[in-house]
């Protein structure tokens, strides 16, 4: 049943009606339209529109729907445009003409924005629990993983040894601002349209701090025509988790590195791997080769709702119907991804061996430079001089543990010519390293274990 | 069944295994994985991997595997990864363990990539044909408006007359250069990975080229690495969506004004147009307006995809899996636009009379000033001298027409006082107006007369 | 000067150093590196690392630089390779080889994200101020035209009678929930990442609580890997812009049309209106125009930032260098767009009667069915009887209050066969349509005085 | 000197002025518009509307103008509002009054998509040349090094043994078809929109046909308002140039692995990499980061102007204004990158140890499978086996031509209990397993052969 024959000598074309129709995905909002029709259904009594005795059958006919929602068992019409009209015209079915009357001073407009509010505000919660277990395997990985020393990398270069727990919490602190996000964003999600009629506002008393205090909003809407057209909260959404799908994939593309015979780091879990229909030997980091690619799908349904919001000016636009399927899918997309991800970090093997062998003097260069400044050589030319050094290292083959120090002398200026010792080449202990970095965020055992507790409290604190 | 289990221990984790399997969208391949698995193992049996029975037995055990998806019969099961690997288990069901010599020397790598080209050269006809009947719609309503004048906008201010069937034709023209783009791209689909192998080429004497002949190809891959990698045939298609959706938002953008109260030049027809739930006056554009909605998310999807792609620098990655989620979605959405759109545009009604009452004399403005040229003054000043006209007509609440000779004799430099007659006011006929626009391009009747010569023969030529 | 040449045989080839340098657009952080600088130089006296003679001679040298910077003076040279390496090779210049020390435990990847992040923090007040302003004309306006009533639109179709100070007031809003986020963003921007080093951390003991609060940061990062690769802050503050573009285009779409010859409604002063170079009589609302074409940049910019970080797992990787132009260009876009549209709007003037002889009677229809509602029809059939009224009425070409008691009488089923009577044509006067919408949020000039209130409260909020 | 003051009462405030004009951007279409308007002078007069001696003048007077562009001594002036405005401001100057009739019959509009169309023929040809240098660098490092070995990845994990050849060609085709697409592109590119007017067309007896010849163009345009309006040019070689950026960005990350220690295949010369301002060993690849990094805008470049292009409806709306940054940044973004990436490619040193040393038995774990195939077994059970094959050599840490007959035979179902013989050892000889990969496309070195014959001839046939 379309919900405005009246004015019409003829029905819909029916390829114009496929077009036209949102139920195939608008029908995941069946819960909510059910629960803020109820609340509707109050709001109008209260407001004098319906007698006690309409409300009650009112109600009464919603919670029937609302249960044949729930078992699966309501049946759609081909003639039902949406899930709205399938609501209503099922409520009438159930009750009759008086079906008729819950949509008194309500439109489909501010119906719609209250749905898919109430939905996201339903579904929110899960997606940050999501995260949360997931940060909270990384705390546990860290945890475990403290002093195990690794290369760490810039430029894919080695650079300065690192604690694989300093790495794993590198990827929980992004996770976390994305937490932050989705609460301040579930405080704008919590602002109520109903009552914003089609656009002007509804003519009856409702009385709508009351009616968002029933369906669980902060607030009303404080403007009709801006409650119809704003869909910030879904493109707002949609950032957040586009972020969130970045942050995956720095994580997935380490994972996936990691992984290969050439790092040798990790070892993927059986369970959380996959093979070649071709080539018999492969364990293939599928899982996080997939979170690495739904990035970019992810950032392609910001800005395609962001496009589609552009230039959009009438309170309310049949475009804005495309705000519901980037929605589902992005949410989808992450809520698939996180559990499986997860478990495949928990279930990880370490290589520690491989890292161990990874941690070649070159990666201390830093520290010798550093102890040259400690004996009054400006880090500059410190750093010249290392970097000299280096170059005398890599035309021998050698290491730079294995220059003599009559080499790292002949390096050194007139000006700067220290009598060098033998302690120059405790600067080589990768231990030493990472226990110099021991400011605040620094990768030092030490201050990654305050690092912790600053993540635990976090974990707790949205 | 998967198709790799041998070198792992335990199988795949649940939620790993419903992130990581694509049957749900791949399934959409069936028909040309059955299709290219018959010529693989054709082209198995001349290279002598296949004895000339057993690609027998293969190919009948793919025929029935065919019919069964024709029928909508084929069972898929829990354990099929894949469309390929529900293929190979099928046959070996039907067939027996010969079922899995189908897969010497090739890899689901090259056998995805030609199943989705095959699957976009069986389609892109569709979406041509779709173009196609489309722009023969705005033909034959330009020749049917051929004659209707109504203001030409820019910046939405009125600027010019313009004959109707010029405005059709200009929503004709984006659509021959999409056309054209898919022409091109559908010569770039036509190379065939399979060959491939997983990355390097298969081991096996395949002859490729007679294998591309069998598929309906141009040739193959010239390169097994980029033949596994390549998906800038799904890019460019996506890239030919996005502007394809541009273009429909564009006229939508304009059918959706012309319809409005304030201009009122036309009026869709009650089939393609809906109503409120609430305001029982309203008739809406709702398809044009998802049109215009649906150009984000096609443009959407093109940078998405880009994005998946960006940085992939192993042969074959995971990550090439989300390729078919946004091509099969960009194709159903304009293939559920343009049929119902056309039909709109095809019954849509006019108002000829609202059109004409728009015609002020102020669209003749650029007129009067050729009117100027002609008698010798600077184009410049002529300018500038209708633009103090204009101002002058403002002020008194005047037309253009009704300002005096003497008006604007004023106006004129004393080195320009020419001598104006009443043949001044000829140029606020609007006929005349789009007469004079007569050059190759331009919104006189007769220049549009032409103009519709080149396009049906346009319509003709791809 | 590079600032590490020592390990290399030859310098940079001259393409490739253009490539690399990013001194063009990083110079734009000249004053926040040498502010940072002096904050590290302190960290480093205090950490013992510098004597307070050494301390003294750099901060000297930098309020030097700082001065050549303000004044316009500071010259760079040919081989300076971004702004870091400028300043100190300046500083050396200046101050000798002791200027070599300011680096030590150091790095410009901490060095280039505290700049930023100090860019942006000095930065987003401006915005936000911006945005204030032009929210606080808004508010004028809707107090100046709170009771002229114009027709509100949905789908661009007339839809009911509203008030001007609401439509002004519903692009408050949005822009409210833009600083609202802007101000919570520069939360996560006042994270401090100086002191994490290159990417593992400072070897010296650095007070990083100090160092924050001597730079005006909240907090230092907690973890330096994520430190020195977070360039969330940025993503964050393009999604904002984007956001604030993409309302600033539904404004601007509004004006532009309300601005046209068919509507009628608003007229742009001619201080902020253009002319054309070919048509005389043209006033062309480019400033609004360019508002709705720029928010198609400001998502390209998103979209291409989160492209660029996606999959980069490094902790630092050159690609972050492309993180600048986009937020310059951003920022700069919307800097030069606020101030002159919100003086055009400020000077705008109506045509109030062009917006009153718009009030059709159709815009009043919901009205008309609530009046039966009221009377005891259920809203589902008061709907359908007056769209069938709105029918006859179109046949007759007549208005619905042209209609007679018998006309409506007629449209009646038997069952609803009211004593209809004169009132009923009360319903079509717009004052008491807008009046009617007096719920919380309506467009009533009662509750848009209530709306005001609260607009003004939020517009101090923040 | 704005070209419309006439029509208005006051000059236009500065913040809009300075929001409006484009003169800093597109000062850089002076040369063409020159040669549009020298084009359009000679049009006017062959239609009567200049006298010969007129055309010579302004013609002279233009040819002036060219040199002082061309010599960078033209001086704008403050009240330039474009460059049209300034050439015909300048034009006025140098030849009087008789400037102002240059611009009869002519628009900005249709002006400013000829200089566009017109700068875009004259530079795609350079980056069409600096891919076709790019590719040639390809093709050399592709013969001289098409013997080498190294693992081919898929999922980063090695996959089989591959030529190095091989992969340097597997980054020739892409490239391939963006100079194809760019082709076509030029074809598109080259039909001219001047003589279109405003949006009408011109009202002059310009003979377009000729005029198009002139200027080098295929042909007019067919129609005025779409030739005013289309930007389709600029999306596509927007496009064009962000899958060149993705195709630079999956070889820079390709490039930038094999230069990482872990891999160590690939060793840039110094004068092609950066180093470190703190750590003194490094030397990181910044020039193929900041490839793959720009990647990111040339996608956001496309998706913005995409999105900018969203909706437009009325011929030509200054939302168009916005094609020309991305456009411009696109461009020179592809032209500083190709240069010296392609010399670092030239200069490139190899490691053929380290890829030697990482052909491990693995690699060639499909052509064991494919041994199995050649006596008899089936792929399918053949790939089993080699996978268990696999796991036992995985659990005694041995390698896979170190498991004995009696392993592999101990693996083999009793009904394929074959005569194994030492002849199986082979398979692990990496040149015979390239040699095998010898179809059309494949990896061995004479396949490569052939392929570089194509890939020759593919070189010079755009």
């Amino acid at each position: 049943m379309s919900l405005w024959g009246g004015r019409f000598e003829t029905p819909m074309d029916p390829a114009a009606w496929r077009l036209n129709t949102s139920l195939p995905f608008d029908q995941r909002l069946a819960l909510q339209d059910v629960r803020g029709s109820m609340a509707w259904a109050n709001a109008l009594a209260q407001a004098g529109v319906l007698t006690a005795e309409e409300q009650g059958q009112i109600v009464a006919g919603l919670r029937i729907i609302e249960g044949e929602f729930r078992e699966g068992k309501f049946v759609f019409s081909e003639t039902d445009e949406d899930i709205h009209s399938a609501v209503e015209r099922r409520l009438t079915e159930l009750i009759g003409p008086l079906g008729g009357k819950l949509h008194s001073g309500r439109s489909r407009n501010d119906q719609v924005a209250t749905d898919l509010r109430l939905w996201l505000l339903d579904n929110l919660p899960h997606l940050r629990e999501a995260l949360r277990a997931f940060q909270q395997t990384l705390v546990e990985r860290a945890e475990q993983d403290l002093e195990v020393l690794l290369p760490g990398y810039t430029h894919w270069q080695r650079a300065q040894v690192i604690t694989l727990g300093h790495w794993w919490l590198a990827h929980f602190w992004p996770l976390q601002r994305d937490r932050q996000r989705l609460a301040q964003l579930a405080e704008r999600v919590a602002v109520l349209p109903l009552g914003s009629g089609a656009l002007a506002g509804t003519p009856f008393a409702i009385d709508r701090h009351a009616l968002a205090a029933e369906l669980g909003f902060r607030l009303p809407a404080p403007n009709s025509l801006d409650a119809v057209a704003d869909r910030d909260f879904v493109a707002e959404f949609l950032f957040c988790a586009a972020l969130i799908g970045v942050h995956l994939s720095r994580l997935a593309e380490g994972v996936t590195l990691f992984t290969s015979a050439e790092f040798g780091f990790f070892e993927l879990d059986d369970a959380f791997a996959t093979g070649s229909s071709l080539m018999p030997q492969k364990k293939n980091p599928d899982l996080f080769e997939l979170a690495r690619g739904k990035s970019g799908a992810l950032i392609g349904y910001l800005s395609g709702l962001l496009t589609t919001l552009k230039g959009l000016a009438s309170a309310y636009d049949k475009d804005l119907q495309e705000d519901k399927p980037p929605l589902f899918a992005a949410f989808d997309a992450l809520m698939s991804l996180l559990p499986p991800l997860q478990e495949a970090l928990r279930t990880l093997r370490l290589h520690p061996e491989r890292m161990r062998e990874a941690l070649e003097d070159a990666l201390m260069a830093t520290d010798l430079a550093d102890y040259f400044v400690e004996r009054g050589i400006p880090f500059r030319q410190a750093h010249t001089l290392v970097g000299k050094a280096m170059r005398l290292a890599l035309e021998r083959a050698q290491r730079l543990s294995q220059l003599s120090l009559d080499d790292y002398r002949s390096l050194l200026d007139t000006s700067h010519r220290l009598s060098l010792d033998e302690s120059l080449y405790a600067v080589f202990d990768p231990r030493r390293s990472v226990a110099r970095r021991n400011a605040w965020g620094g990768t030092s055992p030490q201050a990654v274990r305050a690092q912790l507790e600053q993540a635990r409290q976090a974990l707790n604190s949205l």
